[in-house]
């Protein structure tokens, strides 16, 4: 029996599964052609079936945020890196608890979570990898000098079972253009060979430095320590890639299906995707209006949105769109929409083909 | 067995149930005070628990959004109001399928969703009201002119089983203080009574007026007109409640309970509270920097957010946390925070009483 997009109920989020596979060949072919680990990081997608498909391509492990996101994807992964530092005993028995056959790293930039850490992998006498978070420019988290690193390494080194795998940054601040891109890259550059000559001459060489993001992916090969990165968005892709140049607008794979629901008010259309469907995210790195905007009208743009209601700006327009009809929004900030959503549909064209759960999405904790 | 804050996962939502307590009495109060009928909007919470508080509270029925949420509250509501045009067979059949004994009514713009609605009350030979929606000043959905609301009034006679039964509009745009929301108000009053005349003139008198947001909830006897309020936030309240003069900050029964993950860059301290906890809602109404405040430190903000990370500006403040100190932000608005979880804890100060699911959340759909 065949779905077409009219029999589902609106707002739904439709993944082009062509665009998809592309979007997951192009990341793999890159790592490949230039020797570097593929870590994609799922927190994008939150699904196994998706992950199984990056490890297949090639990928060395996989990326988590939360102890749900690595415990749904033990499914599918030996090996799982926790970008975050995990403290507090409910969540550390949790990433215990993982398979013993699954290898964990976990990242942190704290003494007080390499004991927490610590502790808890005595307790269980199990063998968990730490990288050393360094701030790579954005000033979110991560060690801020060589020193700190140093001294944060062999902490870890002292602390067995745990052990000292690498450093780890997020280059998040690095979105913009073409040509600032490149200085900040080749500032972060000289900041990472600062901080691994200072580990190497504390006889603390990082065996693995992991890196990357989807808007610098295509340029982690220009920062020669990397040999690790965790791009996420690009499965997906979202309106900012496209508007950093991290992908073309044909590589959007991730849409959110809504109807048009009133047409009342002269001069704009209401689409039943607002803030709890779409979330409430700007564009990044480079100038950009509006909350979304239309796969195949990328100049109508969702001007404003209430929780339950998006508006459509048709300023830019002709097209005059009827209650009922359907419309499909590119969204700003792809990761935050599939974290709304219980379910995704699969689409090729304007058949469904298949759905799936976002399986890692929440928390997992009890309700007692 | 007790369980207390520090045995919680973070980031994790609490409310403070004896200011919840307090929220839903003094608006009960309210109503019972000017005579008006209280249907509040169980967006909010979307919990059958509160709704049944709400309505042993004298409420008359209940407000709902979306088909989901009036699955779950006719499990306590036998009286709801969809404020929402709902459009689409899959939905409509839902619809039609809440139990018999529960009255709907259905707020709509255009002739086409009444046409929708119409031939699915036929199918199901179900009696189901409908309230004209008109703008009250806001510029989102509802008709514009009296002679637009005549019109589909009059349309909805004509489609039995349908049954006219009143107008509803939304006073979303107002919120600011008190000078600018009395002008406000005054003009939303005139506005509705020009409605009213040119209804009670064509043979199609409103039974009921139904408006009410949280901000103006308390103002609503001002105008005349109105014989029904729904709002929604004021069982919770928020950063935004608070700004606005709707609540004291000490009605704010909703915090994020959140984790301190790093302070390894100087001046600030990040939090396990994020986006994906938070949402990225600013404060309405009035001017307000950052994505939430402290319960216990209201001049400690949340500055910047990623989607696992929150960073507290520590610029207000001679207060250093340290890695693993918990927190409670109030967020600026509840109502996202709510519809990111699946699950909320009632506690009374630090002792968790009791946990309930966030049963409405979601789309509620299939997953074939």
């Amino acid at each position: 029996m065949s779905t077409s997009l009219a029999d589902l109920e609106t707002p739904i989020p439709l993944v082009d599964l062509d665009r998809l596979d592309r979007n997951l060949d192009r990341m793999a072919a890159y790592a490949s052609e230039h020797g570097l680990a593929l870590r994609p990081h799922i927190k994008t997608h939150k699904s196994p079936r998706i992950a199984a498909e990056q490890l297949q391509r090639g990928a060395v492990g996989v990326t988590c945020a939360t102890v749900r996101e690595a415990e749904v994807m033990s499914e599918v992964a030996s090996d799982i890196l926790v970008a975050y530092p995990i403290l507090g005993s409910s969540k550390l028995q949790r990433l215990m608890a993982l398979p013993p056959s699954v290898r964990i790293t976990v990242a942190l930039d704290s003494a007080a979570a390499v004991e927490q850490l610590a502790a808890a992998a005595r307790e269980h006498g199990r063998t968990v990898g730490v990288y050393v978070e360094i701030d790579g420019g954005m000033h979110r988290v991560g060690v801020s000098t060589p020193d700190e690193a140093v001294a944060l390494a062999r902490l870890v080194t002292e602390r067995a079972p745990l052990e000292y795998a690498g450093i780890a940054f997020y280059p998040g601040h690095i979105r913009q253009g073409p040509a600032e891109q490149q200085q900040a890259l080749a500032q972060l550059a000289r900041d990472l060979h600062t901080f691994t000559i200072a580990l190497e001459r504390a006889g603390l060489p990082p065996q693995v430095v992991s890196g990357g993001s989807t808007p610098t992916a295509w340029r982690t090969h220009e920062i020669p320590e990397v040999t690790e990165f965790r791009p996420g968005t690009y499965v997906y892709n979202d309106r900012t890639s496209a508007a950093v140049g991290a992908c073309t607008w044909d590589d959007c794979a991730f849409t959110v299906l809504a109807t048009v629901v009133s047409t009342a008010v002269p001069g704009q259309a209401v689409i039943d995707a607002g803030t709890k469907a779409l979330g409430r995210e700007p564009v990044r790195g480079v100038a950009g209006e509006g909350f979304g905007a239309l796969l195949d009208r990328p100049e109508v743009t969702v001007r404003a949105m209430s929780e339950e209601h998006g508006i459509l700006d048709l300023s830019t327009t002709d097209w005059r769109p009827a209650v009922g009809d359907l419309v499909r929004v590119v969204p700003n900030h792809v990761c935050i929409v599939v974290h709304l959503n219980d379910v995704i549909y699969g689409v090729r064209g304007d058949t469904v083909e298949s759905c799936w759960p976002v399986a890692a999405r929440g928390r997992g904790q009890g309700q007692g």
